[in-house]
């Protein structure tokens, strides 16, 4: 509760706060106050009569609070191919377009772009998000510009030889911890068809040897599920299973090819494995089905939301995913009564949290949780009238209805806008480079997509 | 072209103008001027070195211009409901939720409800909406303040009586052509289910001597049609052609049960014939399969986008009707390369001016049409870099990147603040009726969902 004694460092008031979204019946409370000191919420409780004493205060009166949004599986850089490969199957999105083009990435590109995601994030009310690419020390720099947080993770293929397993394990012992703590690192090899046994057990070893997990692709589709059973006998799921992946904590993208055989394995590991489920991509690729959630869920094992990179999905915005997750997850599983607006809510902030691999610092607004906070404005004519919030907030709601947001404490978002990134600038500086970053003439590529 | 010589009412200049969207091969020109006396686009084509002669200028460099978008088949005034009957199966959507709620309905409720979804529509830059309710007086009454474009039509069940065809008749005569030309009106039976065979033929001999389409419910999904079969051993489309409603013109909604005999039949009436696709409902209903998109396509009939109403829906966003359409077609038929970019413009723009009856009146750019014009601003980091228009449109933006929009010629909003409608006081006038709206301890229901 708010002690009327103490002196905060940052203090909210007057929101309607999203509570108890640790299970599916989540509650909204009305006139709350958070207090935030050291870039954590140290209390939270009924409005007072005057707000507490603080070195700055937030009046927040009509706004919806919640825990800042999760985005658990993205490649954030990708902002720079933008809508350049659209409506082409995924063998062509991969060999005729992304992996062409990212043989032209600098590490300056990789800055650039990743500070746009960063800002496009924090202006949607996304404060945290697991990223997997490439020239990952650039992506730290925005990283710690922007104010958000980041899991971060240097993409490797077996294709590069030692160096690329090296390479992401030297990254995700240097960068852990940084950024004031804002930083943490994941292993990041590919996925199972580009990186091969000897170097996701490698990935593993050393995942488990600096304290942090893996973040690979695995069984993206039903195709590359059959194919690994033809080719070796067992799913991608197992492979992850023997080389130790698993075992080291995992965050697992995408999974829309997890058989019933792998639910239980993937249960074994509770809380240290999570699936990053990026609906939008999904529908885009055309490849059913989607991520077997339903059956995840009744194991035990989390399920968080990602975007997957801007190539494919075209924004990194969280509350689409969650409103597509509720919407298509009731299709697939012809239920409407199935992926309840407190069950996406739930998935959106507890699971996020738990496959994002921080599931007691973030995605609650509790006292202990670290001060990620996003504060949506309802009162537009598409939320009104709210005869309930949950609702609202997941078919109603956009991005643009997130007016402040505070990450680690900072408001980084005041009333729209954004504080640490000057996204003119950026823009200004991309237009120069936007022809040579899709040229893709030199007939190379970064890999070959042949799951 | 612009004509230096002439004096404009209203012009726009330095926009990206949605061009050839006829086609599904779309063209954003950018640096365009639109010219627009007494409500209708006399002039469109490149800026000039200054602007032409006007009573109004408005400056729109940046900015990207599409007709105003247009909402084929909703319920305005339901925005009432919003929210109040999630995660529940249909025949309890209708018979424990919405039907008795709608027993509670006044003329002064529907006339709120609508205005407030006139205002929700016109700031996501939907200019003409396809209305299909009770208490339509009201509903036009709120059409004229806000400076929206639609189509009304009074619904009715035959378990009303002879009075109820006999009022949507009525009222179909009395507003066609009513606020300066922008209501057109329909005849609008419920549905197959709940209206009789005699109903709908006396509808559709109403609506042929008025001049206007019938607006109905059909085939809303296949269990609908499977009941039918059964029942009569006809198709609702059918019942629809043996009763003249396809001959007098029609707004179908839904059609997510049309086979594919029915779909010559509703090739054979050409553009006087459309469908109206809401695939946020159908997502959120659990009802597979969607609209037959792609076999109504093949046959030349018309697809338009809607919502339907708010208490399934949520909002009255046809950029989200139009990215929903654009994935779920994909995923739906496994085909990628299906519904493109362009495809999905030429549902929302051309096709839904078809399916709404005004095809030559509405959904382009072009000298003669009204002008209702939604202007977006593009530069928020969710859409940026923009590699391609048509992509930035369909995949990134979002209704709240709307800033202006035109409606039969006038500016209804500016930067994003809407000139004809108060919002904040419909909501606190809302406040004191929401407890009775919803509340259904009468035990009483409108009609009962059994089809």
């Amino acid at each position: 509760m708010i002690d009327p004694g103490s002196t905060y460092d940052l203090v909210l008031t007057g929101c309607t706060a999203l509570r108890n979204n640790a299970g599916k019946d989540p509650r909204f409370e009305p006139n709350t106050t958070i207090a935030i000191t050291d870039g954590q919420i140290v209390a939270i409780g009924p409005d007072g009569d005057t707000p507490p004493a603080c070195a700055e205060l937030v009046e927040t009166a009509g706004l919806v609070a919640i825990p800042g949004l999760i985005n658990c599986h993205t490649h954030a850089a990708m902002t720079l191919f933008r809508g350049v490969a659209e409506d082409v199957p995924v063998h062509s999105w991969f060999n005729k377009y992304v992996w062409p083009m990212e043989v032209n990435l600098t590490e300056e590109d990789v800055y650039l772009g990743t500070l746009l995601a960063c800002a496009e994030m924090l202006a949607s009310g996304v404060t945290s998000f697991a990223d997997h690419y490439f020239y990952m020390d650039a992506a730290a720099r925005a990283v710690e510009e922007s104010g958000i947080r980041a899991n971060l993770g240097w993409a490797f293929f077996s294709s590069m030889g030692s160096e690329g397993v090296a390479q992401s394990a030297d990254f995700a012992q240097r960068l852990n911890g940084s950024a004031n703590g804002r930083i943490t690192t994941s292993l990041a090899p590919h996925a199972p068809y580009t990186v091969n046994d000897e170097d996701l057990e490698l990935a593993a070893e050393h995942a488990r040897r600096i304290g942090v997990r893996v973040h690979i692709h695995a069984a993206e589709n039903l195709a590359q599920t059959e194919s690994s059973v033809d080719s070796r006998g067992i799913t991608p799921i197992e492979i992850l299973r023997r080389t130790g992946i698993l075992d080291a904590g995992t965050i697992i993208a995408h999974g829309c090819g997890i058989t019933d055989p792998d639910v239980p394995v993937l249960a074994r590991y509770g809380t240290s494995v999570g699936v990053a489920h990026c609906p939008k991509v999904y529908l885009k690729h055309a490849l059913p089905p989607l991520t077997p959630i339903r059956a995840l869920d009744a194991a035990g094992v989390a399920v968080g939301l990602g975007t997957d990179g801007v190539a494919g999905n075209n924004t990194l915005d969280i509350l689409e995913s969650m409103r597509l997750t509720a919407m298509t997850q009731k299709y697939v599983e012809e239920d409407a009564t199935w992926m309840t607006t407190g069950h996406a809510i739930n998935l959106a902030t507890t699971q996020s949290a738990a496959t994002f691999g921080l599931p007691n610092d973030i995605g609650a607004l509790e006292v202990g949780r670290r001060a990620d906070i996003a504060l949506l404005d309802m009162s537009g004519a598409h939320c009104q009238p709210i005869h309930d919030v949950a609702a609202a907030l997941v078919y109603s709601a956009r991005a643009g209805d997130v007016v402040t947001v505070v990450s680690d404490g900072a408001v980084v978002l005041r009333d729209r806008k954004l504080l640490t990134v000057d996204v003119a600038a950026i823009r200004a500086e991309l237009s120069g480079r936007l022809d040579r970053l899709i040229d893709i003439s030199h007939g190379d590529q970064i890999q070959r997509y042949d799951p």
